[in-house]
């Protein structure tokens, strides 16, 4: 009997706005499992929302709400001292828009993720992990809630009872904590694609990954991030799902735990 | 056997944003029966909105989403040439973010009003009346479409079959068309709170209402429109509602026709 | 005795926003007179306009603000029903805005030319026209206001004592009434950039251009608007500009007249 | 021989928008020796701007660009991990736009002073303050900058060679290092008004404060801060002008250093 493996590969979209055009949508959706569709604060207006909706739609890919702070000039990675409160009402505001949209194409919203700044503060701020995290349980406690792997908003999930996606990144270093090196540093970012593909291949198989300085870490990954814009972004979109089917491992949204 | 005659009292509620403090909520729920939220476009933000929910389940009134255009600085009252396709998107948009605070609040959403420059335009444009109307369609049809009594936003839902809510002013004169004067033209304001409240029973018991030039002209009074800001408004509120008591009407949000 | 031509060729630039990229602003620099740059309202933003303004700044081409209507998502192409007062508040302020890096980096702002909506309506809307002219004489009388060549704009700067530069397009056709052919009509654009070029040195050697109904109409050609976005942008601002100095036309910025 | 004493009193003005009025602009400015105008970022819109800077040269108090964060909906009160150079850019672009409304009323803008969260942070953060105090040198090195006594910003621009006013406030409590005492802690504000009108009358003719924990802390000066909103802000501004005046102390402008 051969052990099966299965991950998500999950890709920010509907990026654009208004003139602005951002991201090769279109060409990445055949190579994702899961879409996080900007909801209108950090990137994405309301055409856009629904156009990148009915294109999720087309592709049968699992469709969630990819909410950012309030900084649209600042595309929300900068980070902005918001409260616990604040952040559950704009999570909540922006989970609600885009579920507006996939109601109304006959959808239906499966996950929450959180975006940039939001997204980090989240990973180490528990008290705004749990404001998001109970944004997302108060929604729809059936909604799947994406975060760092191993972070505290994946933590706050689980307080909740929520089903949660650890998520690992393809082209970032890790930390012997499990962390990823910060950008700031050297040696940030992996930046041979084939290097990339191995890692994400040992973090589902084998559920680790060699950190910087050497030592394995153990890391579990539900979900890998694909990037939907740069040069390269569809070729490997396209490299990582056929290695990843080469490999074995079945590439699927991520479903509820029974 | 009496006749027994009902409408339903509605304001605009939740238009603070940050630390900008506008209308009078909490005075003026008391006095009326259903609640028309603010969205974050024109006026609103999401923590607003989330208090501005909560009030309005407390006072157990009707809880409507007030969609407007996207112009904070004009307040949604500068008419901008939007197109059909994107009414729909900015009126989906925050009817979904509105419904989410309803939901994770446990209540239920039972009506849509548009606001200020896009309420006017839909009155008058088939094309916007259409699109809005269709917005709150696939939102979810059971909605109730609030709009000016006899206009296009009115014949729009009811050619989708949504339940819609003919609305009337209690201090906005009329013309003998139906159609409210221009603000821009003198007379166009009751200021007599008295004169007020007597057009509003006139026009909930006889259907008629008395025009600008002399002849009364027939209306459908489903819903009356309560201004919530200014110095008088909880005072006339208080007032018109009791009125409407002593003369045996019954006020209550309007109902699904059987 | 030769008789001399000259005409200022103009292009829309610094239209990024943050993470959003628009335009080839140094690509098409070195073959234009004069840089109308966004100012924050419908596209730019203050990192974008300082680095537009140094851009220029090298490139010795004039600068000119590009004031829009505070419609981002729209791209201030939806007209808005703004009052003169407020339409004279947002110019100045965006001209004020612009000017500020301008200052900073030791040149001199030359123009002021509205954009989108705002442009069209001031072509149209005297109490629009005045209120933009009287923003920029108020700024600095010694400024040059672009606009639509014959109308309403350059009009309302003529009464001030501004300078005007009356401006053309290469790629639009026109009506006999000197006007624009809509764009919602067919035969708005010429398509082929032969013709545009052949347009554009008739206006300004012979100071007419063709209808489209036929008969010549006498225009003013100060200014030939050359548009910075586009796939064919950059060769189509290299062929008008090659072809103007081999028919001899000197291509400078707008002058006062003494 | 007596030693003469002068300061100035500073408020923050012209921070209401669109249709949200905030502060008491018309009664506060009587009482006041200078107005920091609010630029559209955090608060104020271009009508208000105007309106203000015509409201302040007819009270013939010196002008000052108030600039803040872009976060208008949190009152630019949130931290923002904005750059060195996005804090000039923003600086820059909101001391132009201010510029221009004074340019056009024939005044002369006097002096910057950072708004809320980015004045903090000013405060405590070289690389941010020299990105401000360049921003104020660049447009205009005769400008005075208004910061925190002996915070890094006020630092920031004496190194460039600006005028500097060290701004104190009334109704906060220092620790002995000359710090304000954080807003988190209890005692951070002085609730009487006596209390804190004489901590201004000692800080302005004694050049100290008594702190927190106890010894008296140096401290200079040069300008106090007056709030202009609140219930008795035009009360206090009323008293405390009326008990510096009975004290000797001259109220007026920061002037240059000779």
């Amino acid at each position: 009997m051969t052990e099966s493996f299965s991950v998500d590969l999950n890709c920010d979209l509907g990026e654009s706005y208004g003139a602005y055009q951002l991201g090769h949508d279109e060409a990445i959706l055949p190579f994702v499992t899961s879409a996080n569709i900007a909801c209108g604060f950090h990137a994405g207006d309301p055409t856009v929302m629904k156009k990148t909706v009915r294109l999720a739609l087309q592709h049968q890919v699992a469709i969630g709400a990819h909410p950012g702070l309030p900084d649209l000039v600042g595309f929300g990675r900068r980070e902005m001292a918001v409260s616990p409160e604040e952040a559950y009402d704009m999570t909540l505001y922006q989970i609600g828009a885009l579920a507006g949209f996939v109601k109304a194409e006959g959808g239906r919203l499966h996950h929450v993720k959180p975006h940039g700044a939001l997204y980090n503060m989240a990973a180490v701020t528990p008290a705004l992990a749990d404001a998001i995290a109970e944004a997302v349980y108060r929604f729809n406690p059936e909604l799947v809630l994406y975060g760092l792997a191993g972070s505290a908003l994946i933590r706050a999930g689980q307080k909740l009872g929520l089903r949660t996606a650890n998520e690992v990144f393809a082209d970032r270093t890790y930390q012997p904590d499990g962390t990823l090196t910060s950008r700031r540093l050297p040696n940030a970012l992996l930046s041979d694609p084939q290097e990339a593909i191995r890692q994400v291949v040992r973090m589902v198989k084998e559920g680790n990954v060699r950190s910087q300085s050497g030592p394995e870490v153990t890391i579990q990954a539900d979900t890998v991030c694909i990037h939907g814009d740069g040069a390269h972004a569809v070729a490997f979109a396209q490299q990582i799902s056929q290695v990843l089917k080469n490999e074995g491992v079945l590439m699927q949204t991520v479903r509820p735990t029974p």
